[in-house]
């Protein structure tokens, strides 16, 4: 039966961070099966697995993640389909995207959305080699660039067009920390000054170490329902208001404006069209800063600030009781970077924003949220707009 | 709005085999752009484009092939979302599958469904490392199991429990050579004689190497759309009756049997009955024989044949004008088996069967198609039917 309504009723996590004593497998099954405990479901009752992975089959030499999640989970006789879905770093927010169609679609009831991404082991070649397999890599990899280089190129354009000093960049850097502070399941719990952020090893110029995401494992999960599940069982879950996605050339060179990402306008535009909502009407947003540029540019493109404006946003405040709070999960920066984990973690953030569980780092009547993932230096976003009734 | 039946409405394909002088991305782009052109749609009306692809990122370290295959087919500033279903070699089967379930969604008119594979490519690794990917890394392929000695583990016990000479595996082969002859596609075009197929040079006792189907380049691609589309377009399309995928234990080793596949049973079961048919009412089938022994336990858990009997089936005949033609195609043995694209050729070949369009291998009255890829040794089957009204 179709479902008019789409929506998160549980939500796991294994500990981001460097996990040089667990497989990618153990993290997965781990978020897997807290989701499914948080649910208040049985394993039986999935009717699908989608499991957002971007670098698996680069690092762990591992493909087809989602039946081996299912396998270690124990849940193998119970012959549930998956599939891994692979957009680069928004991986995870493609695989929501897929469980929600999925969903409404009306061929499944309950769906579990994971993603998981182990970045510390190396089996096959380089760090640096592998996690460019996200770029072009016959037209940009080849050439020399790599992720952190292309952020670097728009970091410099964006402060020279718009005058903006580096330590903007930074405070989106300091606010991610403050609020990993709090997030027991973030990478870097550590908080820092600007001081700090503006002084740290250089990675790419202007570009320094606490410019850029870390390369974290890590994994989430959630579990989606259909309206028909939520009403039977008299579940309050997050309802999934609209989704979006768009998708505009692969490599930096190509793209009309090195600081603008169409894509994310795109998404954004309908997401909040399809929510008939309106920027100020987003509670708190999760945004894919896995270089703070790229979280600077995301405020703008998703309509909060407009270009080149984004820092009035940053100096007004980003943080848990200021206007909108950005990534009270400790983003990219300091919750962590695990690739294809990354768009589930923000839906798992959103949950517990929304559900008034979220701790010492609770948002005040947070209502609606926005997450954005991104593939890429900007060749792909996808957001999602999430509600509690 | 939601669309109650789905049809695919035109199909293109590069051709299968080494490809030394082509790239990954070139195959993906003729494919797709092919597939727009047979459909007489225009690149802007897809919604969606879903690409299966299985070794992108150990093979070509290039990630994100559904994005890089956008961009090179000059319909970047579209803006059209795009993302890899990965699921092993059942990749191409898994896309089909959102494809479906997308435009069912009522999300989407048309989607483009593509599949994609550069087997004899080699930036990062060895082949035979990479394609254990597909097997359970830690489990299986760290203790030297490999595709073929697994699949070669299977005939053995097979042939023994039930009696079988090994002339009934090779006639799989032939049969498969004899209708790629005709498939200006396929990878190998030669016909071969039994004797022949039993003489080749020993890959993994039992099998030799004309048991095992090649690795190959290539992509295919298909076009879905609506009820609503097709109607308001008058377009005869073929229609996808029904969809189905299952997935079991990931390592052969937790198997109940080794040449039973209980999720080709389950999605063959589910896939029959949604569409309301018997096996008898098949037209044709196209099975996933990445080994013929697995073609055979297919013909069998497809529920053509009962377990240990598929052999009077091929004794009987399986050629083009055989009660059950079986891969006319030329199927993953001679058509060849460019992993991820596999699922998705194997739609092409069941679009032109059904629309008359074989040419020389033209199967008369095909009527009806079901169409079988699995993942690995049987990790994971999809099986789509498919009829022309």
């Amino acid at each position: 039966m179709l479902s008019e309504n789409v929506y998160i009723i549980g939500a796991g996590e294994a500990k981001y961070g460097e996990l040089w004593d667990r497989s990618l497998r153990d993290i997965a099954v781990e978020a897997g099966l807290k989701a499914v405990e948080n649910a208040g479901i049985r394993t039986r009752d999935l009717g699908a697995i989608y499991m957002g992975n971007s670098l698996g089959g680069g690092i762990s030499m591992q493909e087809h993640l989602s039946a081996l999640m299912s396998d270690h989970a124990g849940i193998a006789s119970e012959y549930i389909p998956s599939m891994r879905i692979e957009a680069s770093t928004a991986s995870g927010g493609a695989a929501i995207r897929e469980g929600f169609l999925a969903i409404k679609s009306g061929e499944y009831d309950i769906v579990m959305v994971g993603g998981a991404e182990k970045m510390t082991e190396l089996y096959g070649s380089e760090n640096i080699d592998i996690t460019s397999s996200i770029l072009d890599r016959e037209w940009e990899a080849f050439e020399g660039a790599t992720p952190a280089a292309l952020a670097a190129l728009s970091s410099r354009k964006y402060m020279k067009d718009f005058n903006v000093p580096k330590e903007i960049l930074s405070k989106i850097s300091v606010n991610d920390h403050m609020n990993a502070n709090l997030n027991e399941n973030a990478h870097f719990r550590n908080k820092i000054t600007v001081e700090q952020a503006m002084k740290a090893t250089l990675i790419a110029e202007p570009l320094n170490l606490m410019d850029c995401a870390p390369l974290s494992d890590g994994a989430s999960s959630i579990v989606l329902a259909s309206e028909e599940y939520v009403k039977k069982n008299s579940i309050e879950g997050v309802r999934i208001v609209s989704s979006a996605m768009s998708q505009g050339p692969f490599a930096l060179h190509s793209r009309e404006s090195v600081y603008t990402v169409e894509p994310t306008k795109l998404a954004a535009r309908k997401a909040l069209k399809d929510a008939n909502m309106k920027n100020s009407d987003i509670s708190f947003v999760e945004i894919h800063d896995s270089y703070n540029i790229y979280g600077l540019m995301a405020l703008e493109d998703l309509g909060f600030a407009e270009k080149g404006k984004g820092k009035e946003l940053v100096e007004e405040g980003i943080g848990l009781n200021d206007r909108l709070p950005v990534n009270p999960s400790g983003g990219l920066k300091a919750k962590g970077f695990p690739f294809g984990a990354t768009g589930v973690g923000q839906a798992v953030e959103a949950y517990l924003q929304l559900k008034g569980k979220a701790n010492k780092r609770q948002i005040k009547d947070a209502k609606r949220a926005m997450i954005h993932n991104m593939a890429g230096s900007g060749v792909a976003s996808v957001v999602h707009i999430l509600e509690v009734e």
